[in-house]
């Protein structure tokens, strides 16, 4: 069976796990604590982060991007990156943006801050990073909301890895309890319908140990 | 004629370049000068930043990646990512450890305190940023001659864009005086052979206001 390497809150595992799920590809996941740096692991993948994908074939994938397009093109069906050009460079923009600006500006302040640091010893969250991962939130619901009110999906009228894209940074900081969804309707809106999806429903069902997700967390009617 | 909006400097405008130029497609440079937020240029890329491609059929593509995924789609002839699954797995897993772990434990450290802050007025570099960019720089700098040792190109036996992506932040950080190539033979001889190539010279002409490259920039036998 297929494996895939993967933290249960890491927004970049997520990311492709929403991806195999919306393409119906089974795999097995593993838990790897990446800070353990575990030789086989930094031999798959020698930046030691998760997602790490094995293929029953013996092809090793490291990294979400690299992941991701490879899924698109050696599982073409259920495309999640766009037929045509114009749609292909506005999904990935997206990912970028979400992977990349969302991620410094707001994931690495907030999720890496409150959960990675404990996971890994490196001590309490800093405070100035947090206050400044909450401050840019809101301009990116907002910038969310806007897409959702003017598009079906985030990148045009499909669901795209775009939309899974940002939909696993945003469930990642609703776990611990840092989404207020009253800011943005139209953000809400989006996530409630990509949260229904058959292929969220995993994520939703994850615990990790030592922090419980808050009540609307799992909830497809919050 | 299309036109490729950058800075001399970016790293990610140096690696688009780098591709046009190995793909033989004509385009036009605008510097621009992001820190302003021109409204035409945010209406192209929300982001703000550059490399922003603007092709003369009217689509704009923003972002590096985006820009050149698209590149090798739209004109595959000279393929830069590889052919099979595994050959493009292994250059995206290489693009996004230079654009990625390399750009935050190294270019951020270093081209961004010393050459943006300065653009953007946002005052000296932190000394702290520069101890820990110079001290990541030789790890990785011995890992790109681990590659070189064992492969004729970073990915394989073909020029991809993980060198174009390895190139374009390496020869930021070396306009800058940044570069110590007496740290590793054979990443040295692998940039060598990088900046040989001919749509590698309008990258070296290059000057920006006030901070010369050292004598050995440009210098093809370095």
């Amino acid at each position: 069976m297929r494996i895939l390497y993967h933290l249960p809150l890491s927004p970049y595992a997520r990311k492709v796990r929403l991806a195999l799920n919306e393409k119906r590809i089974p795999f097995e996941l593993r838990v790897e604590r990446v800070w353990e740096r575990r030789d086989e692991f930094m031999d798959m993948n020698p930046a030691g982060t998760v997602p790490v994908l094995a293929e029953e074939n013996g092809l090793v994938l490291a990294d979400s991007y690299a992941i991701c397009e490879y899924l698109d093109e050696a599982y073409p069906e259920l495309p999640l990156l766009g037929r045509t050009l114009a749609e292909r460079a506005e999904v990935r923009r997206l990912v970028s943006w979400f992977d990349g600006k969302f991620a410094r500006e707001v994931t690495a302040n907030l999720y890496y801050e409150k959960q990675m640091k404990r996971l890994m010893g490196r001590g309490n969250p800093d405070a100035a990073a947090l206050r400044a991962g909450y401050a840019n939130l809101k301009p990116h619901l907002d910038y969310l909301g806007w897409l959702a009110e003017t598009r079906l999906w985030l990148a045009g009228n499909f669901l795209s890895l775009a939309d899974l894209t940002a939909a696993a940074h945003l469930s990642a900081l609703d776990y611990i309890g840092d989404i207020d969804w009253t800011v943005n309707d139209a953000a809400k809106d989006w996530y409630a319908r990509v949260k229904s999806r058959p292929g969220f429903r995993p994520l939703l069902a994850d615990r990790v140990s030592g922090v419980n997700p808050p009540p609307h967390y799992a909830d497809l009617d919050f």
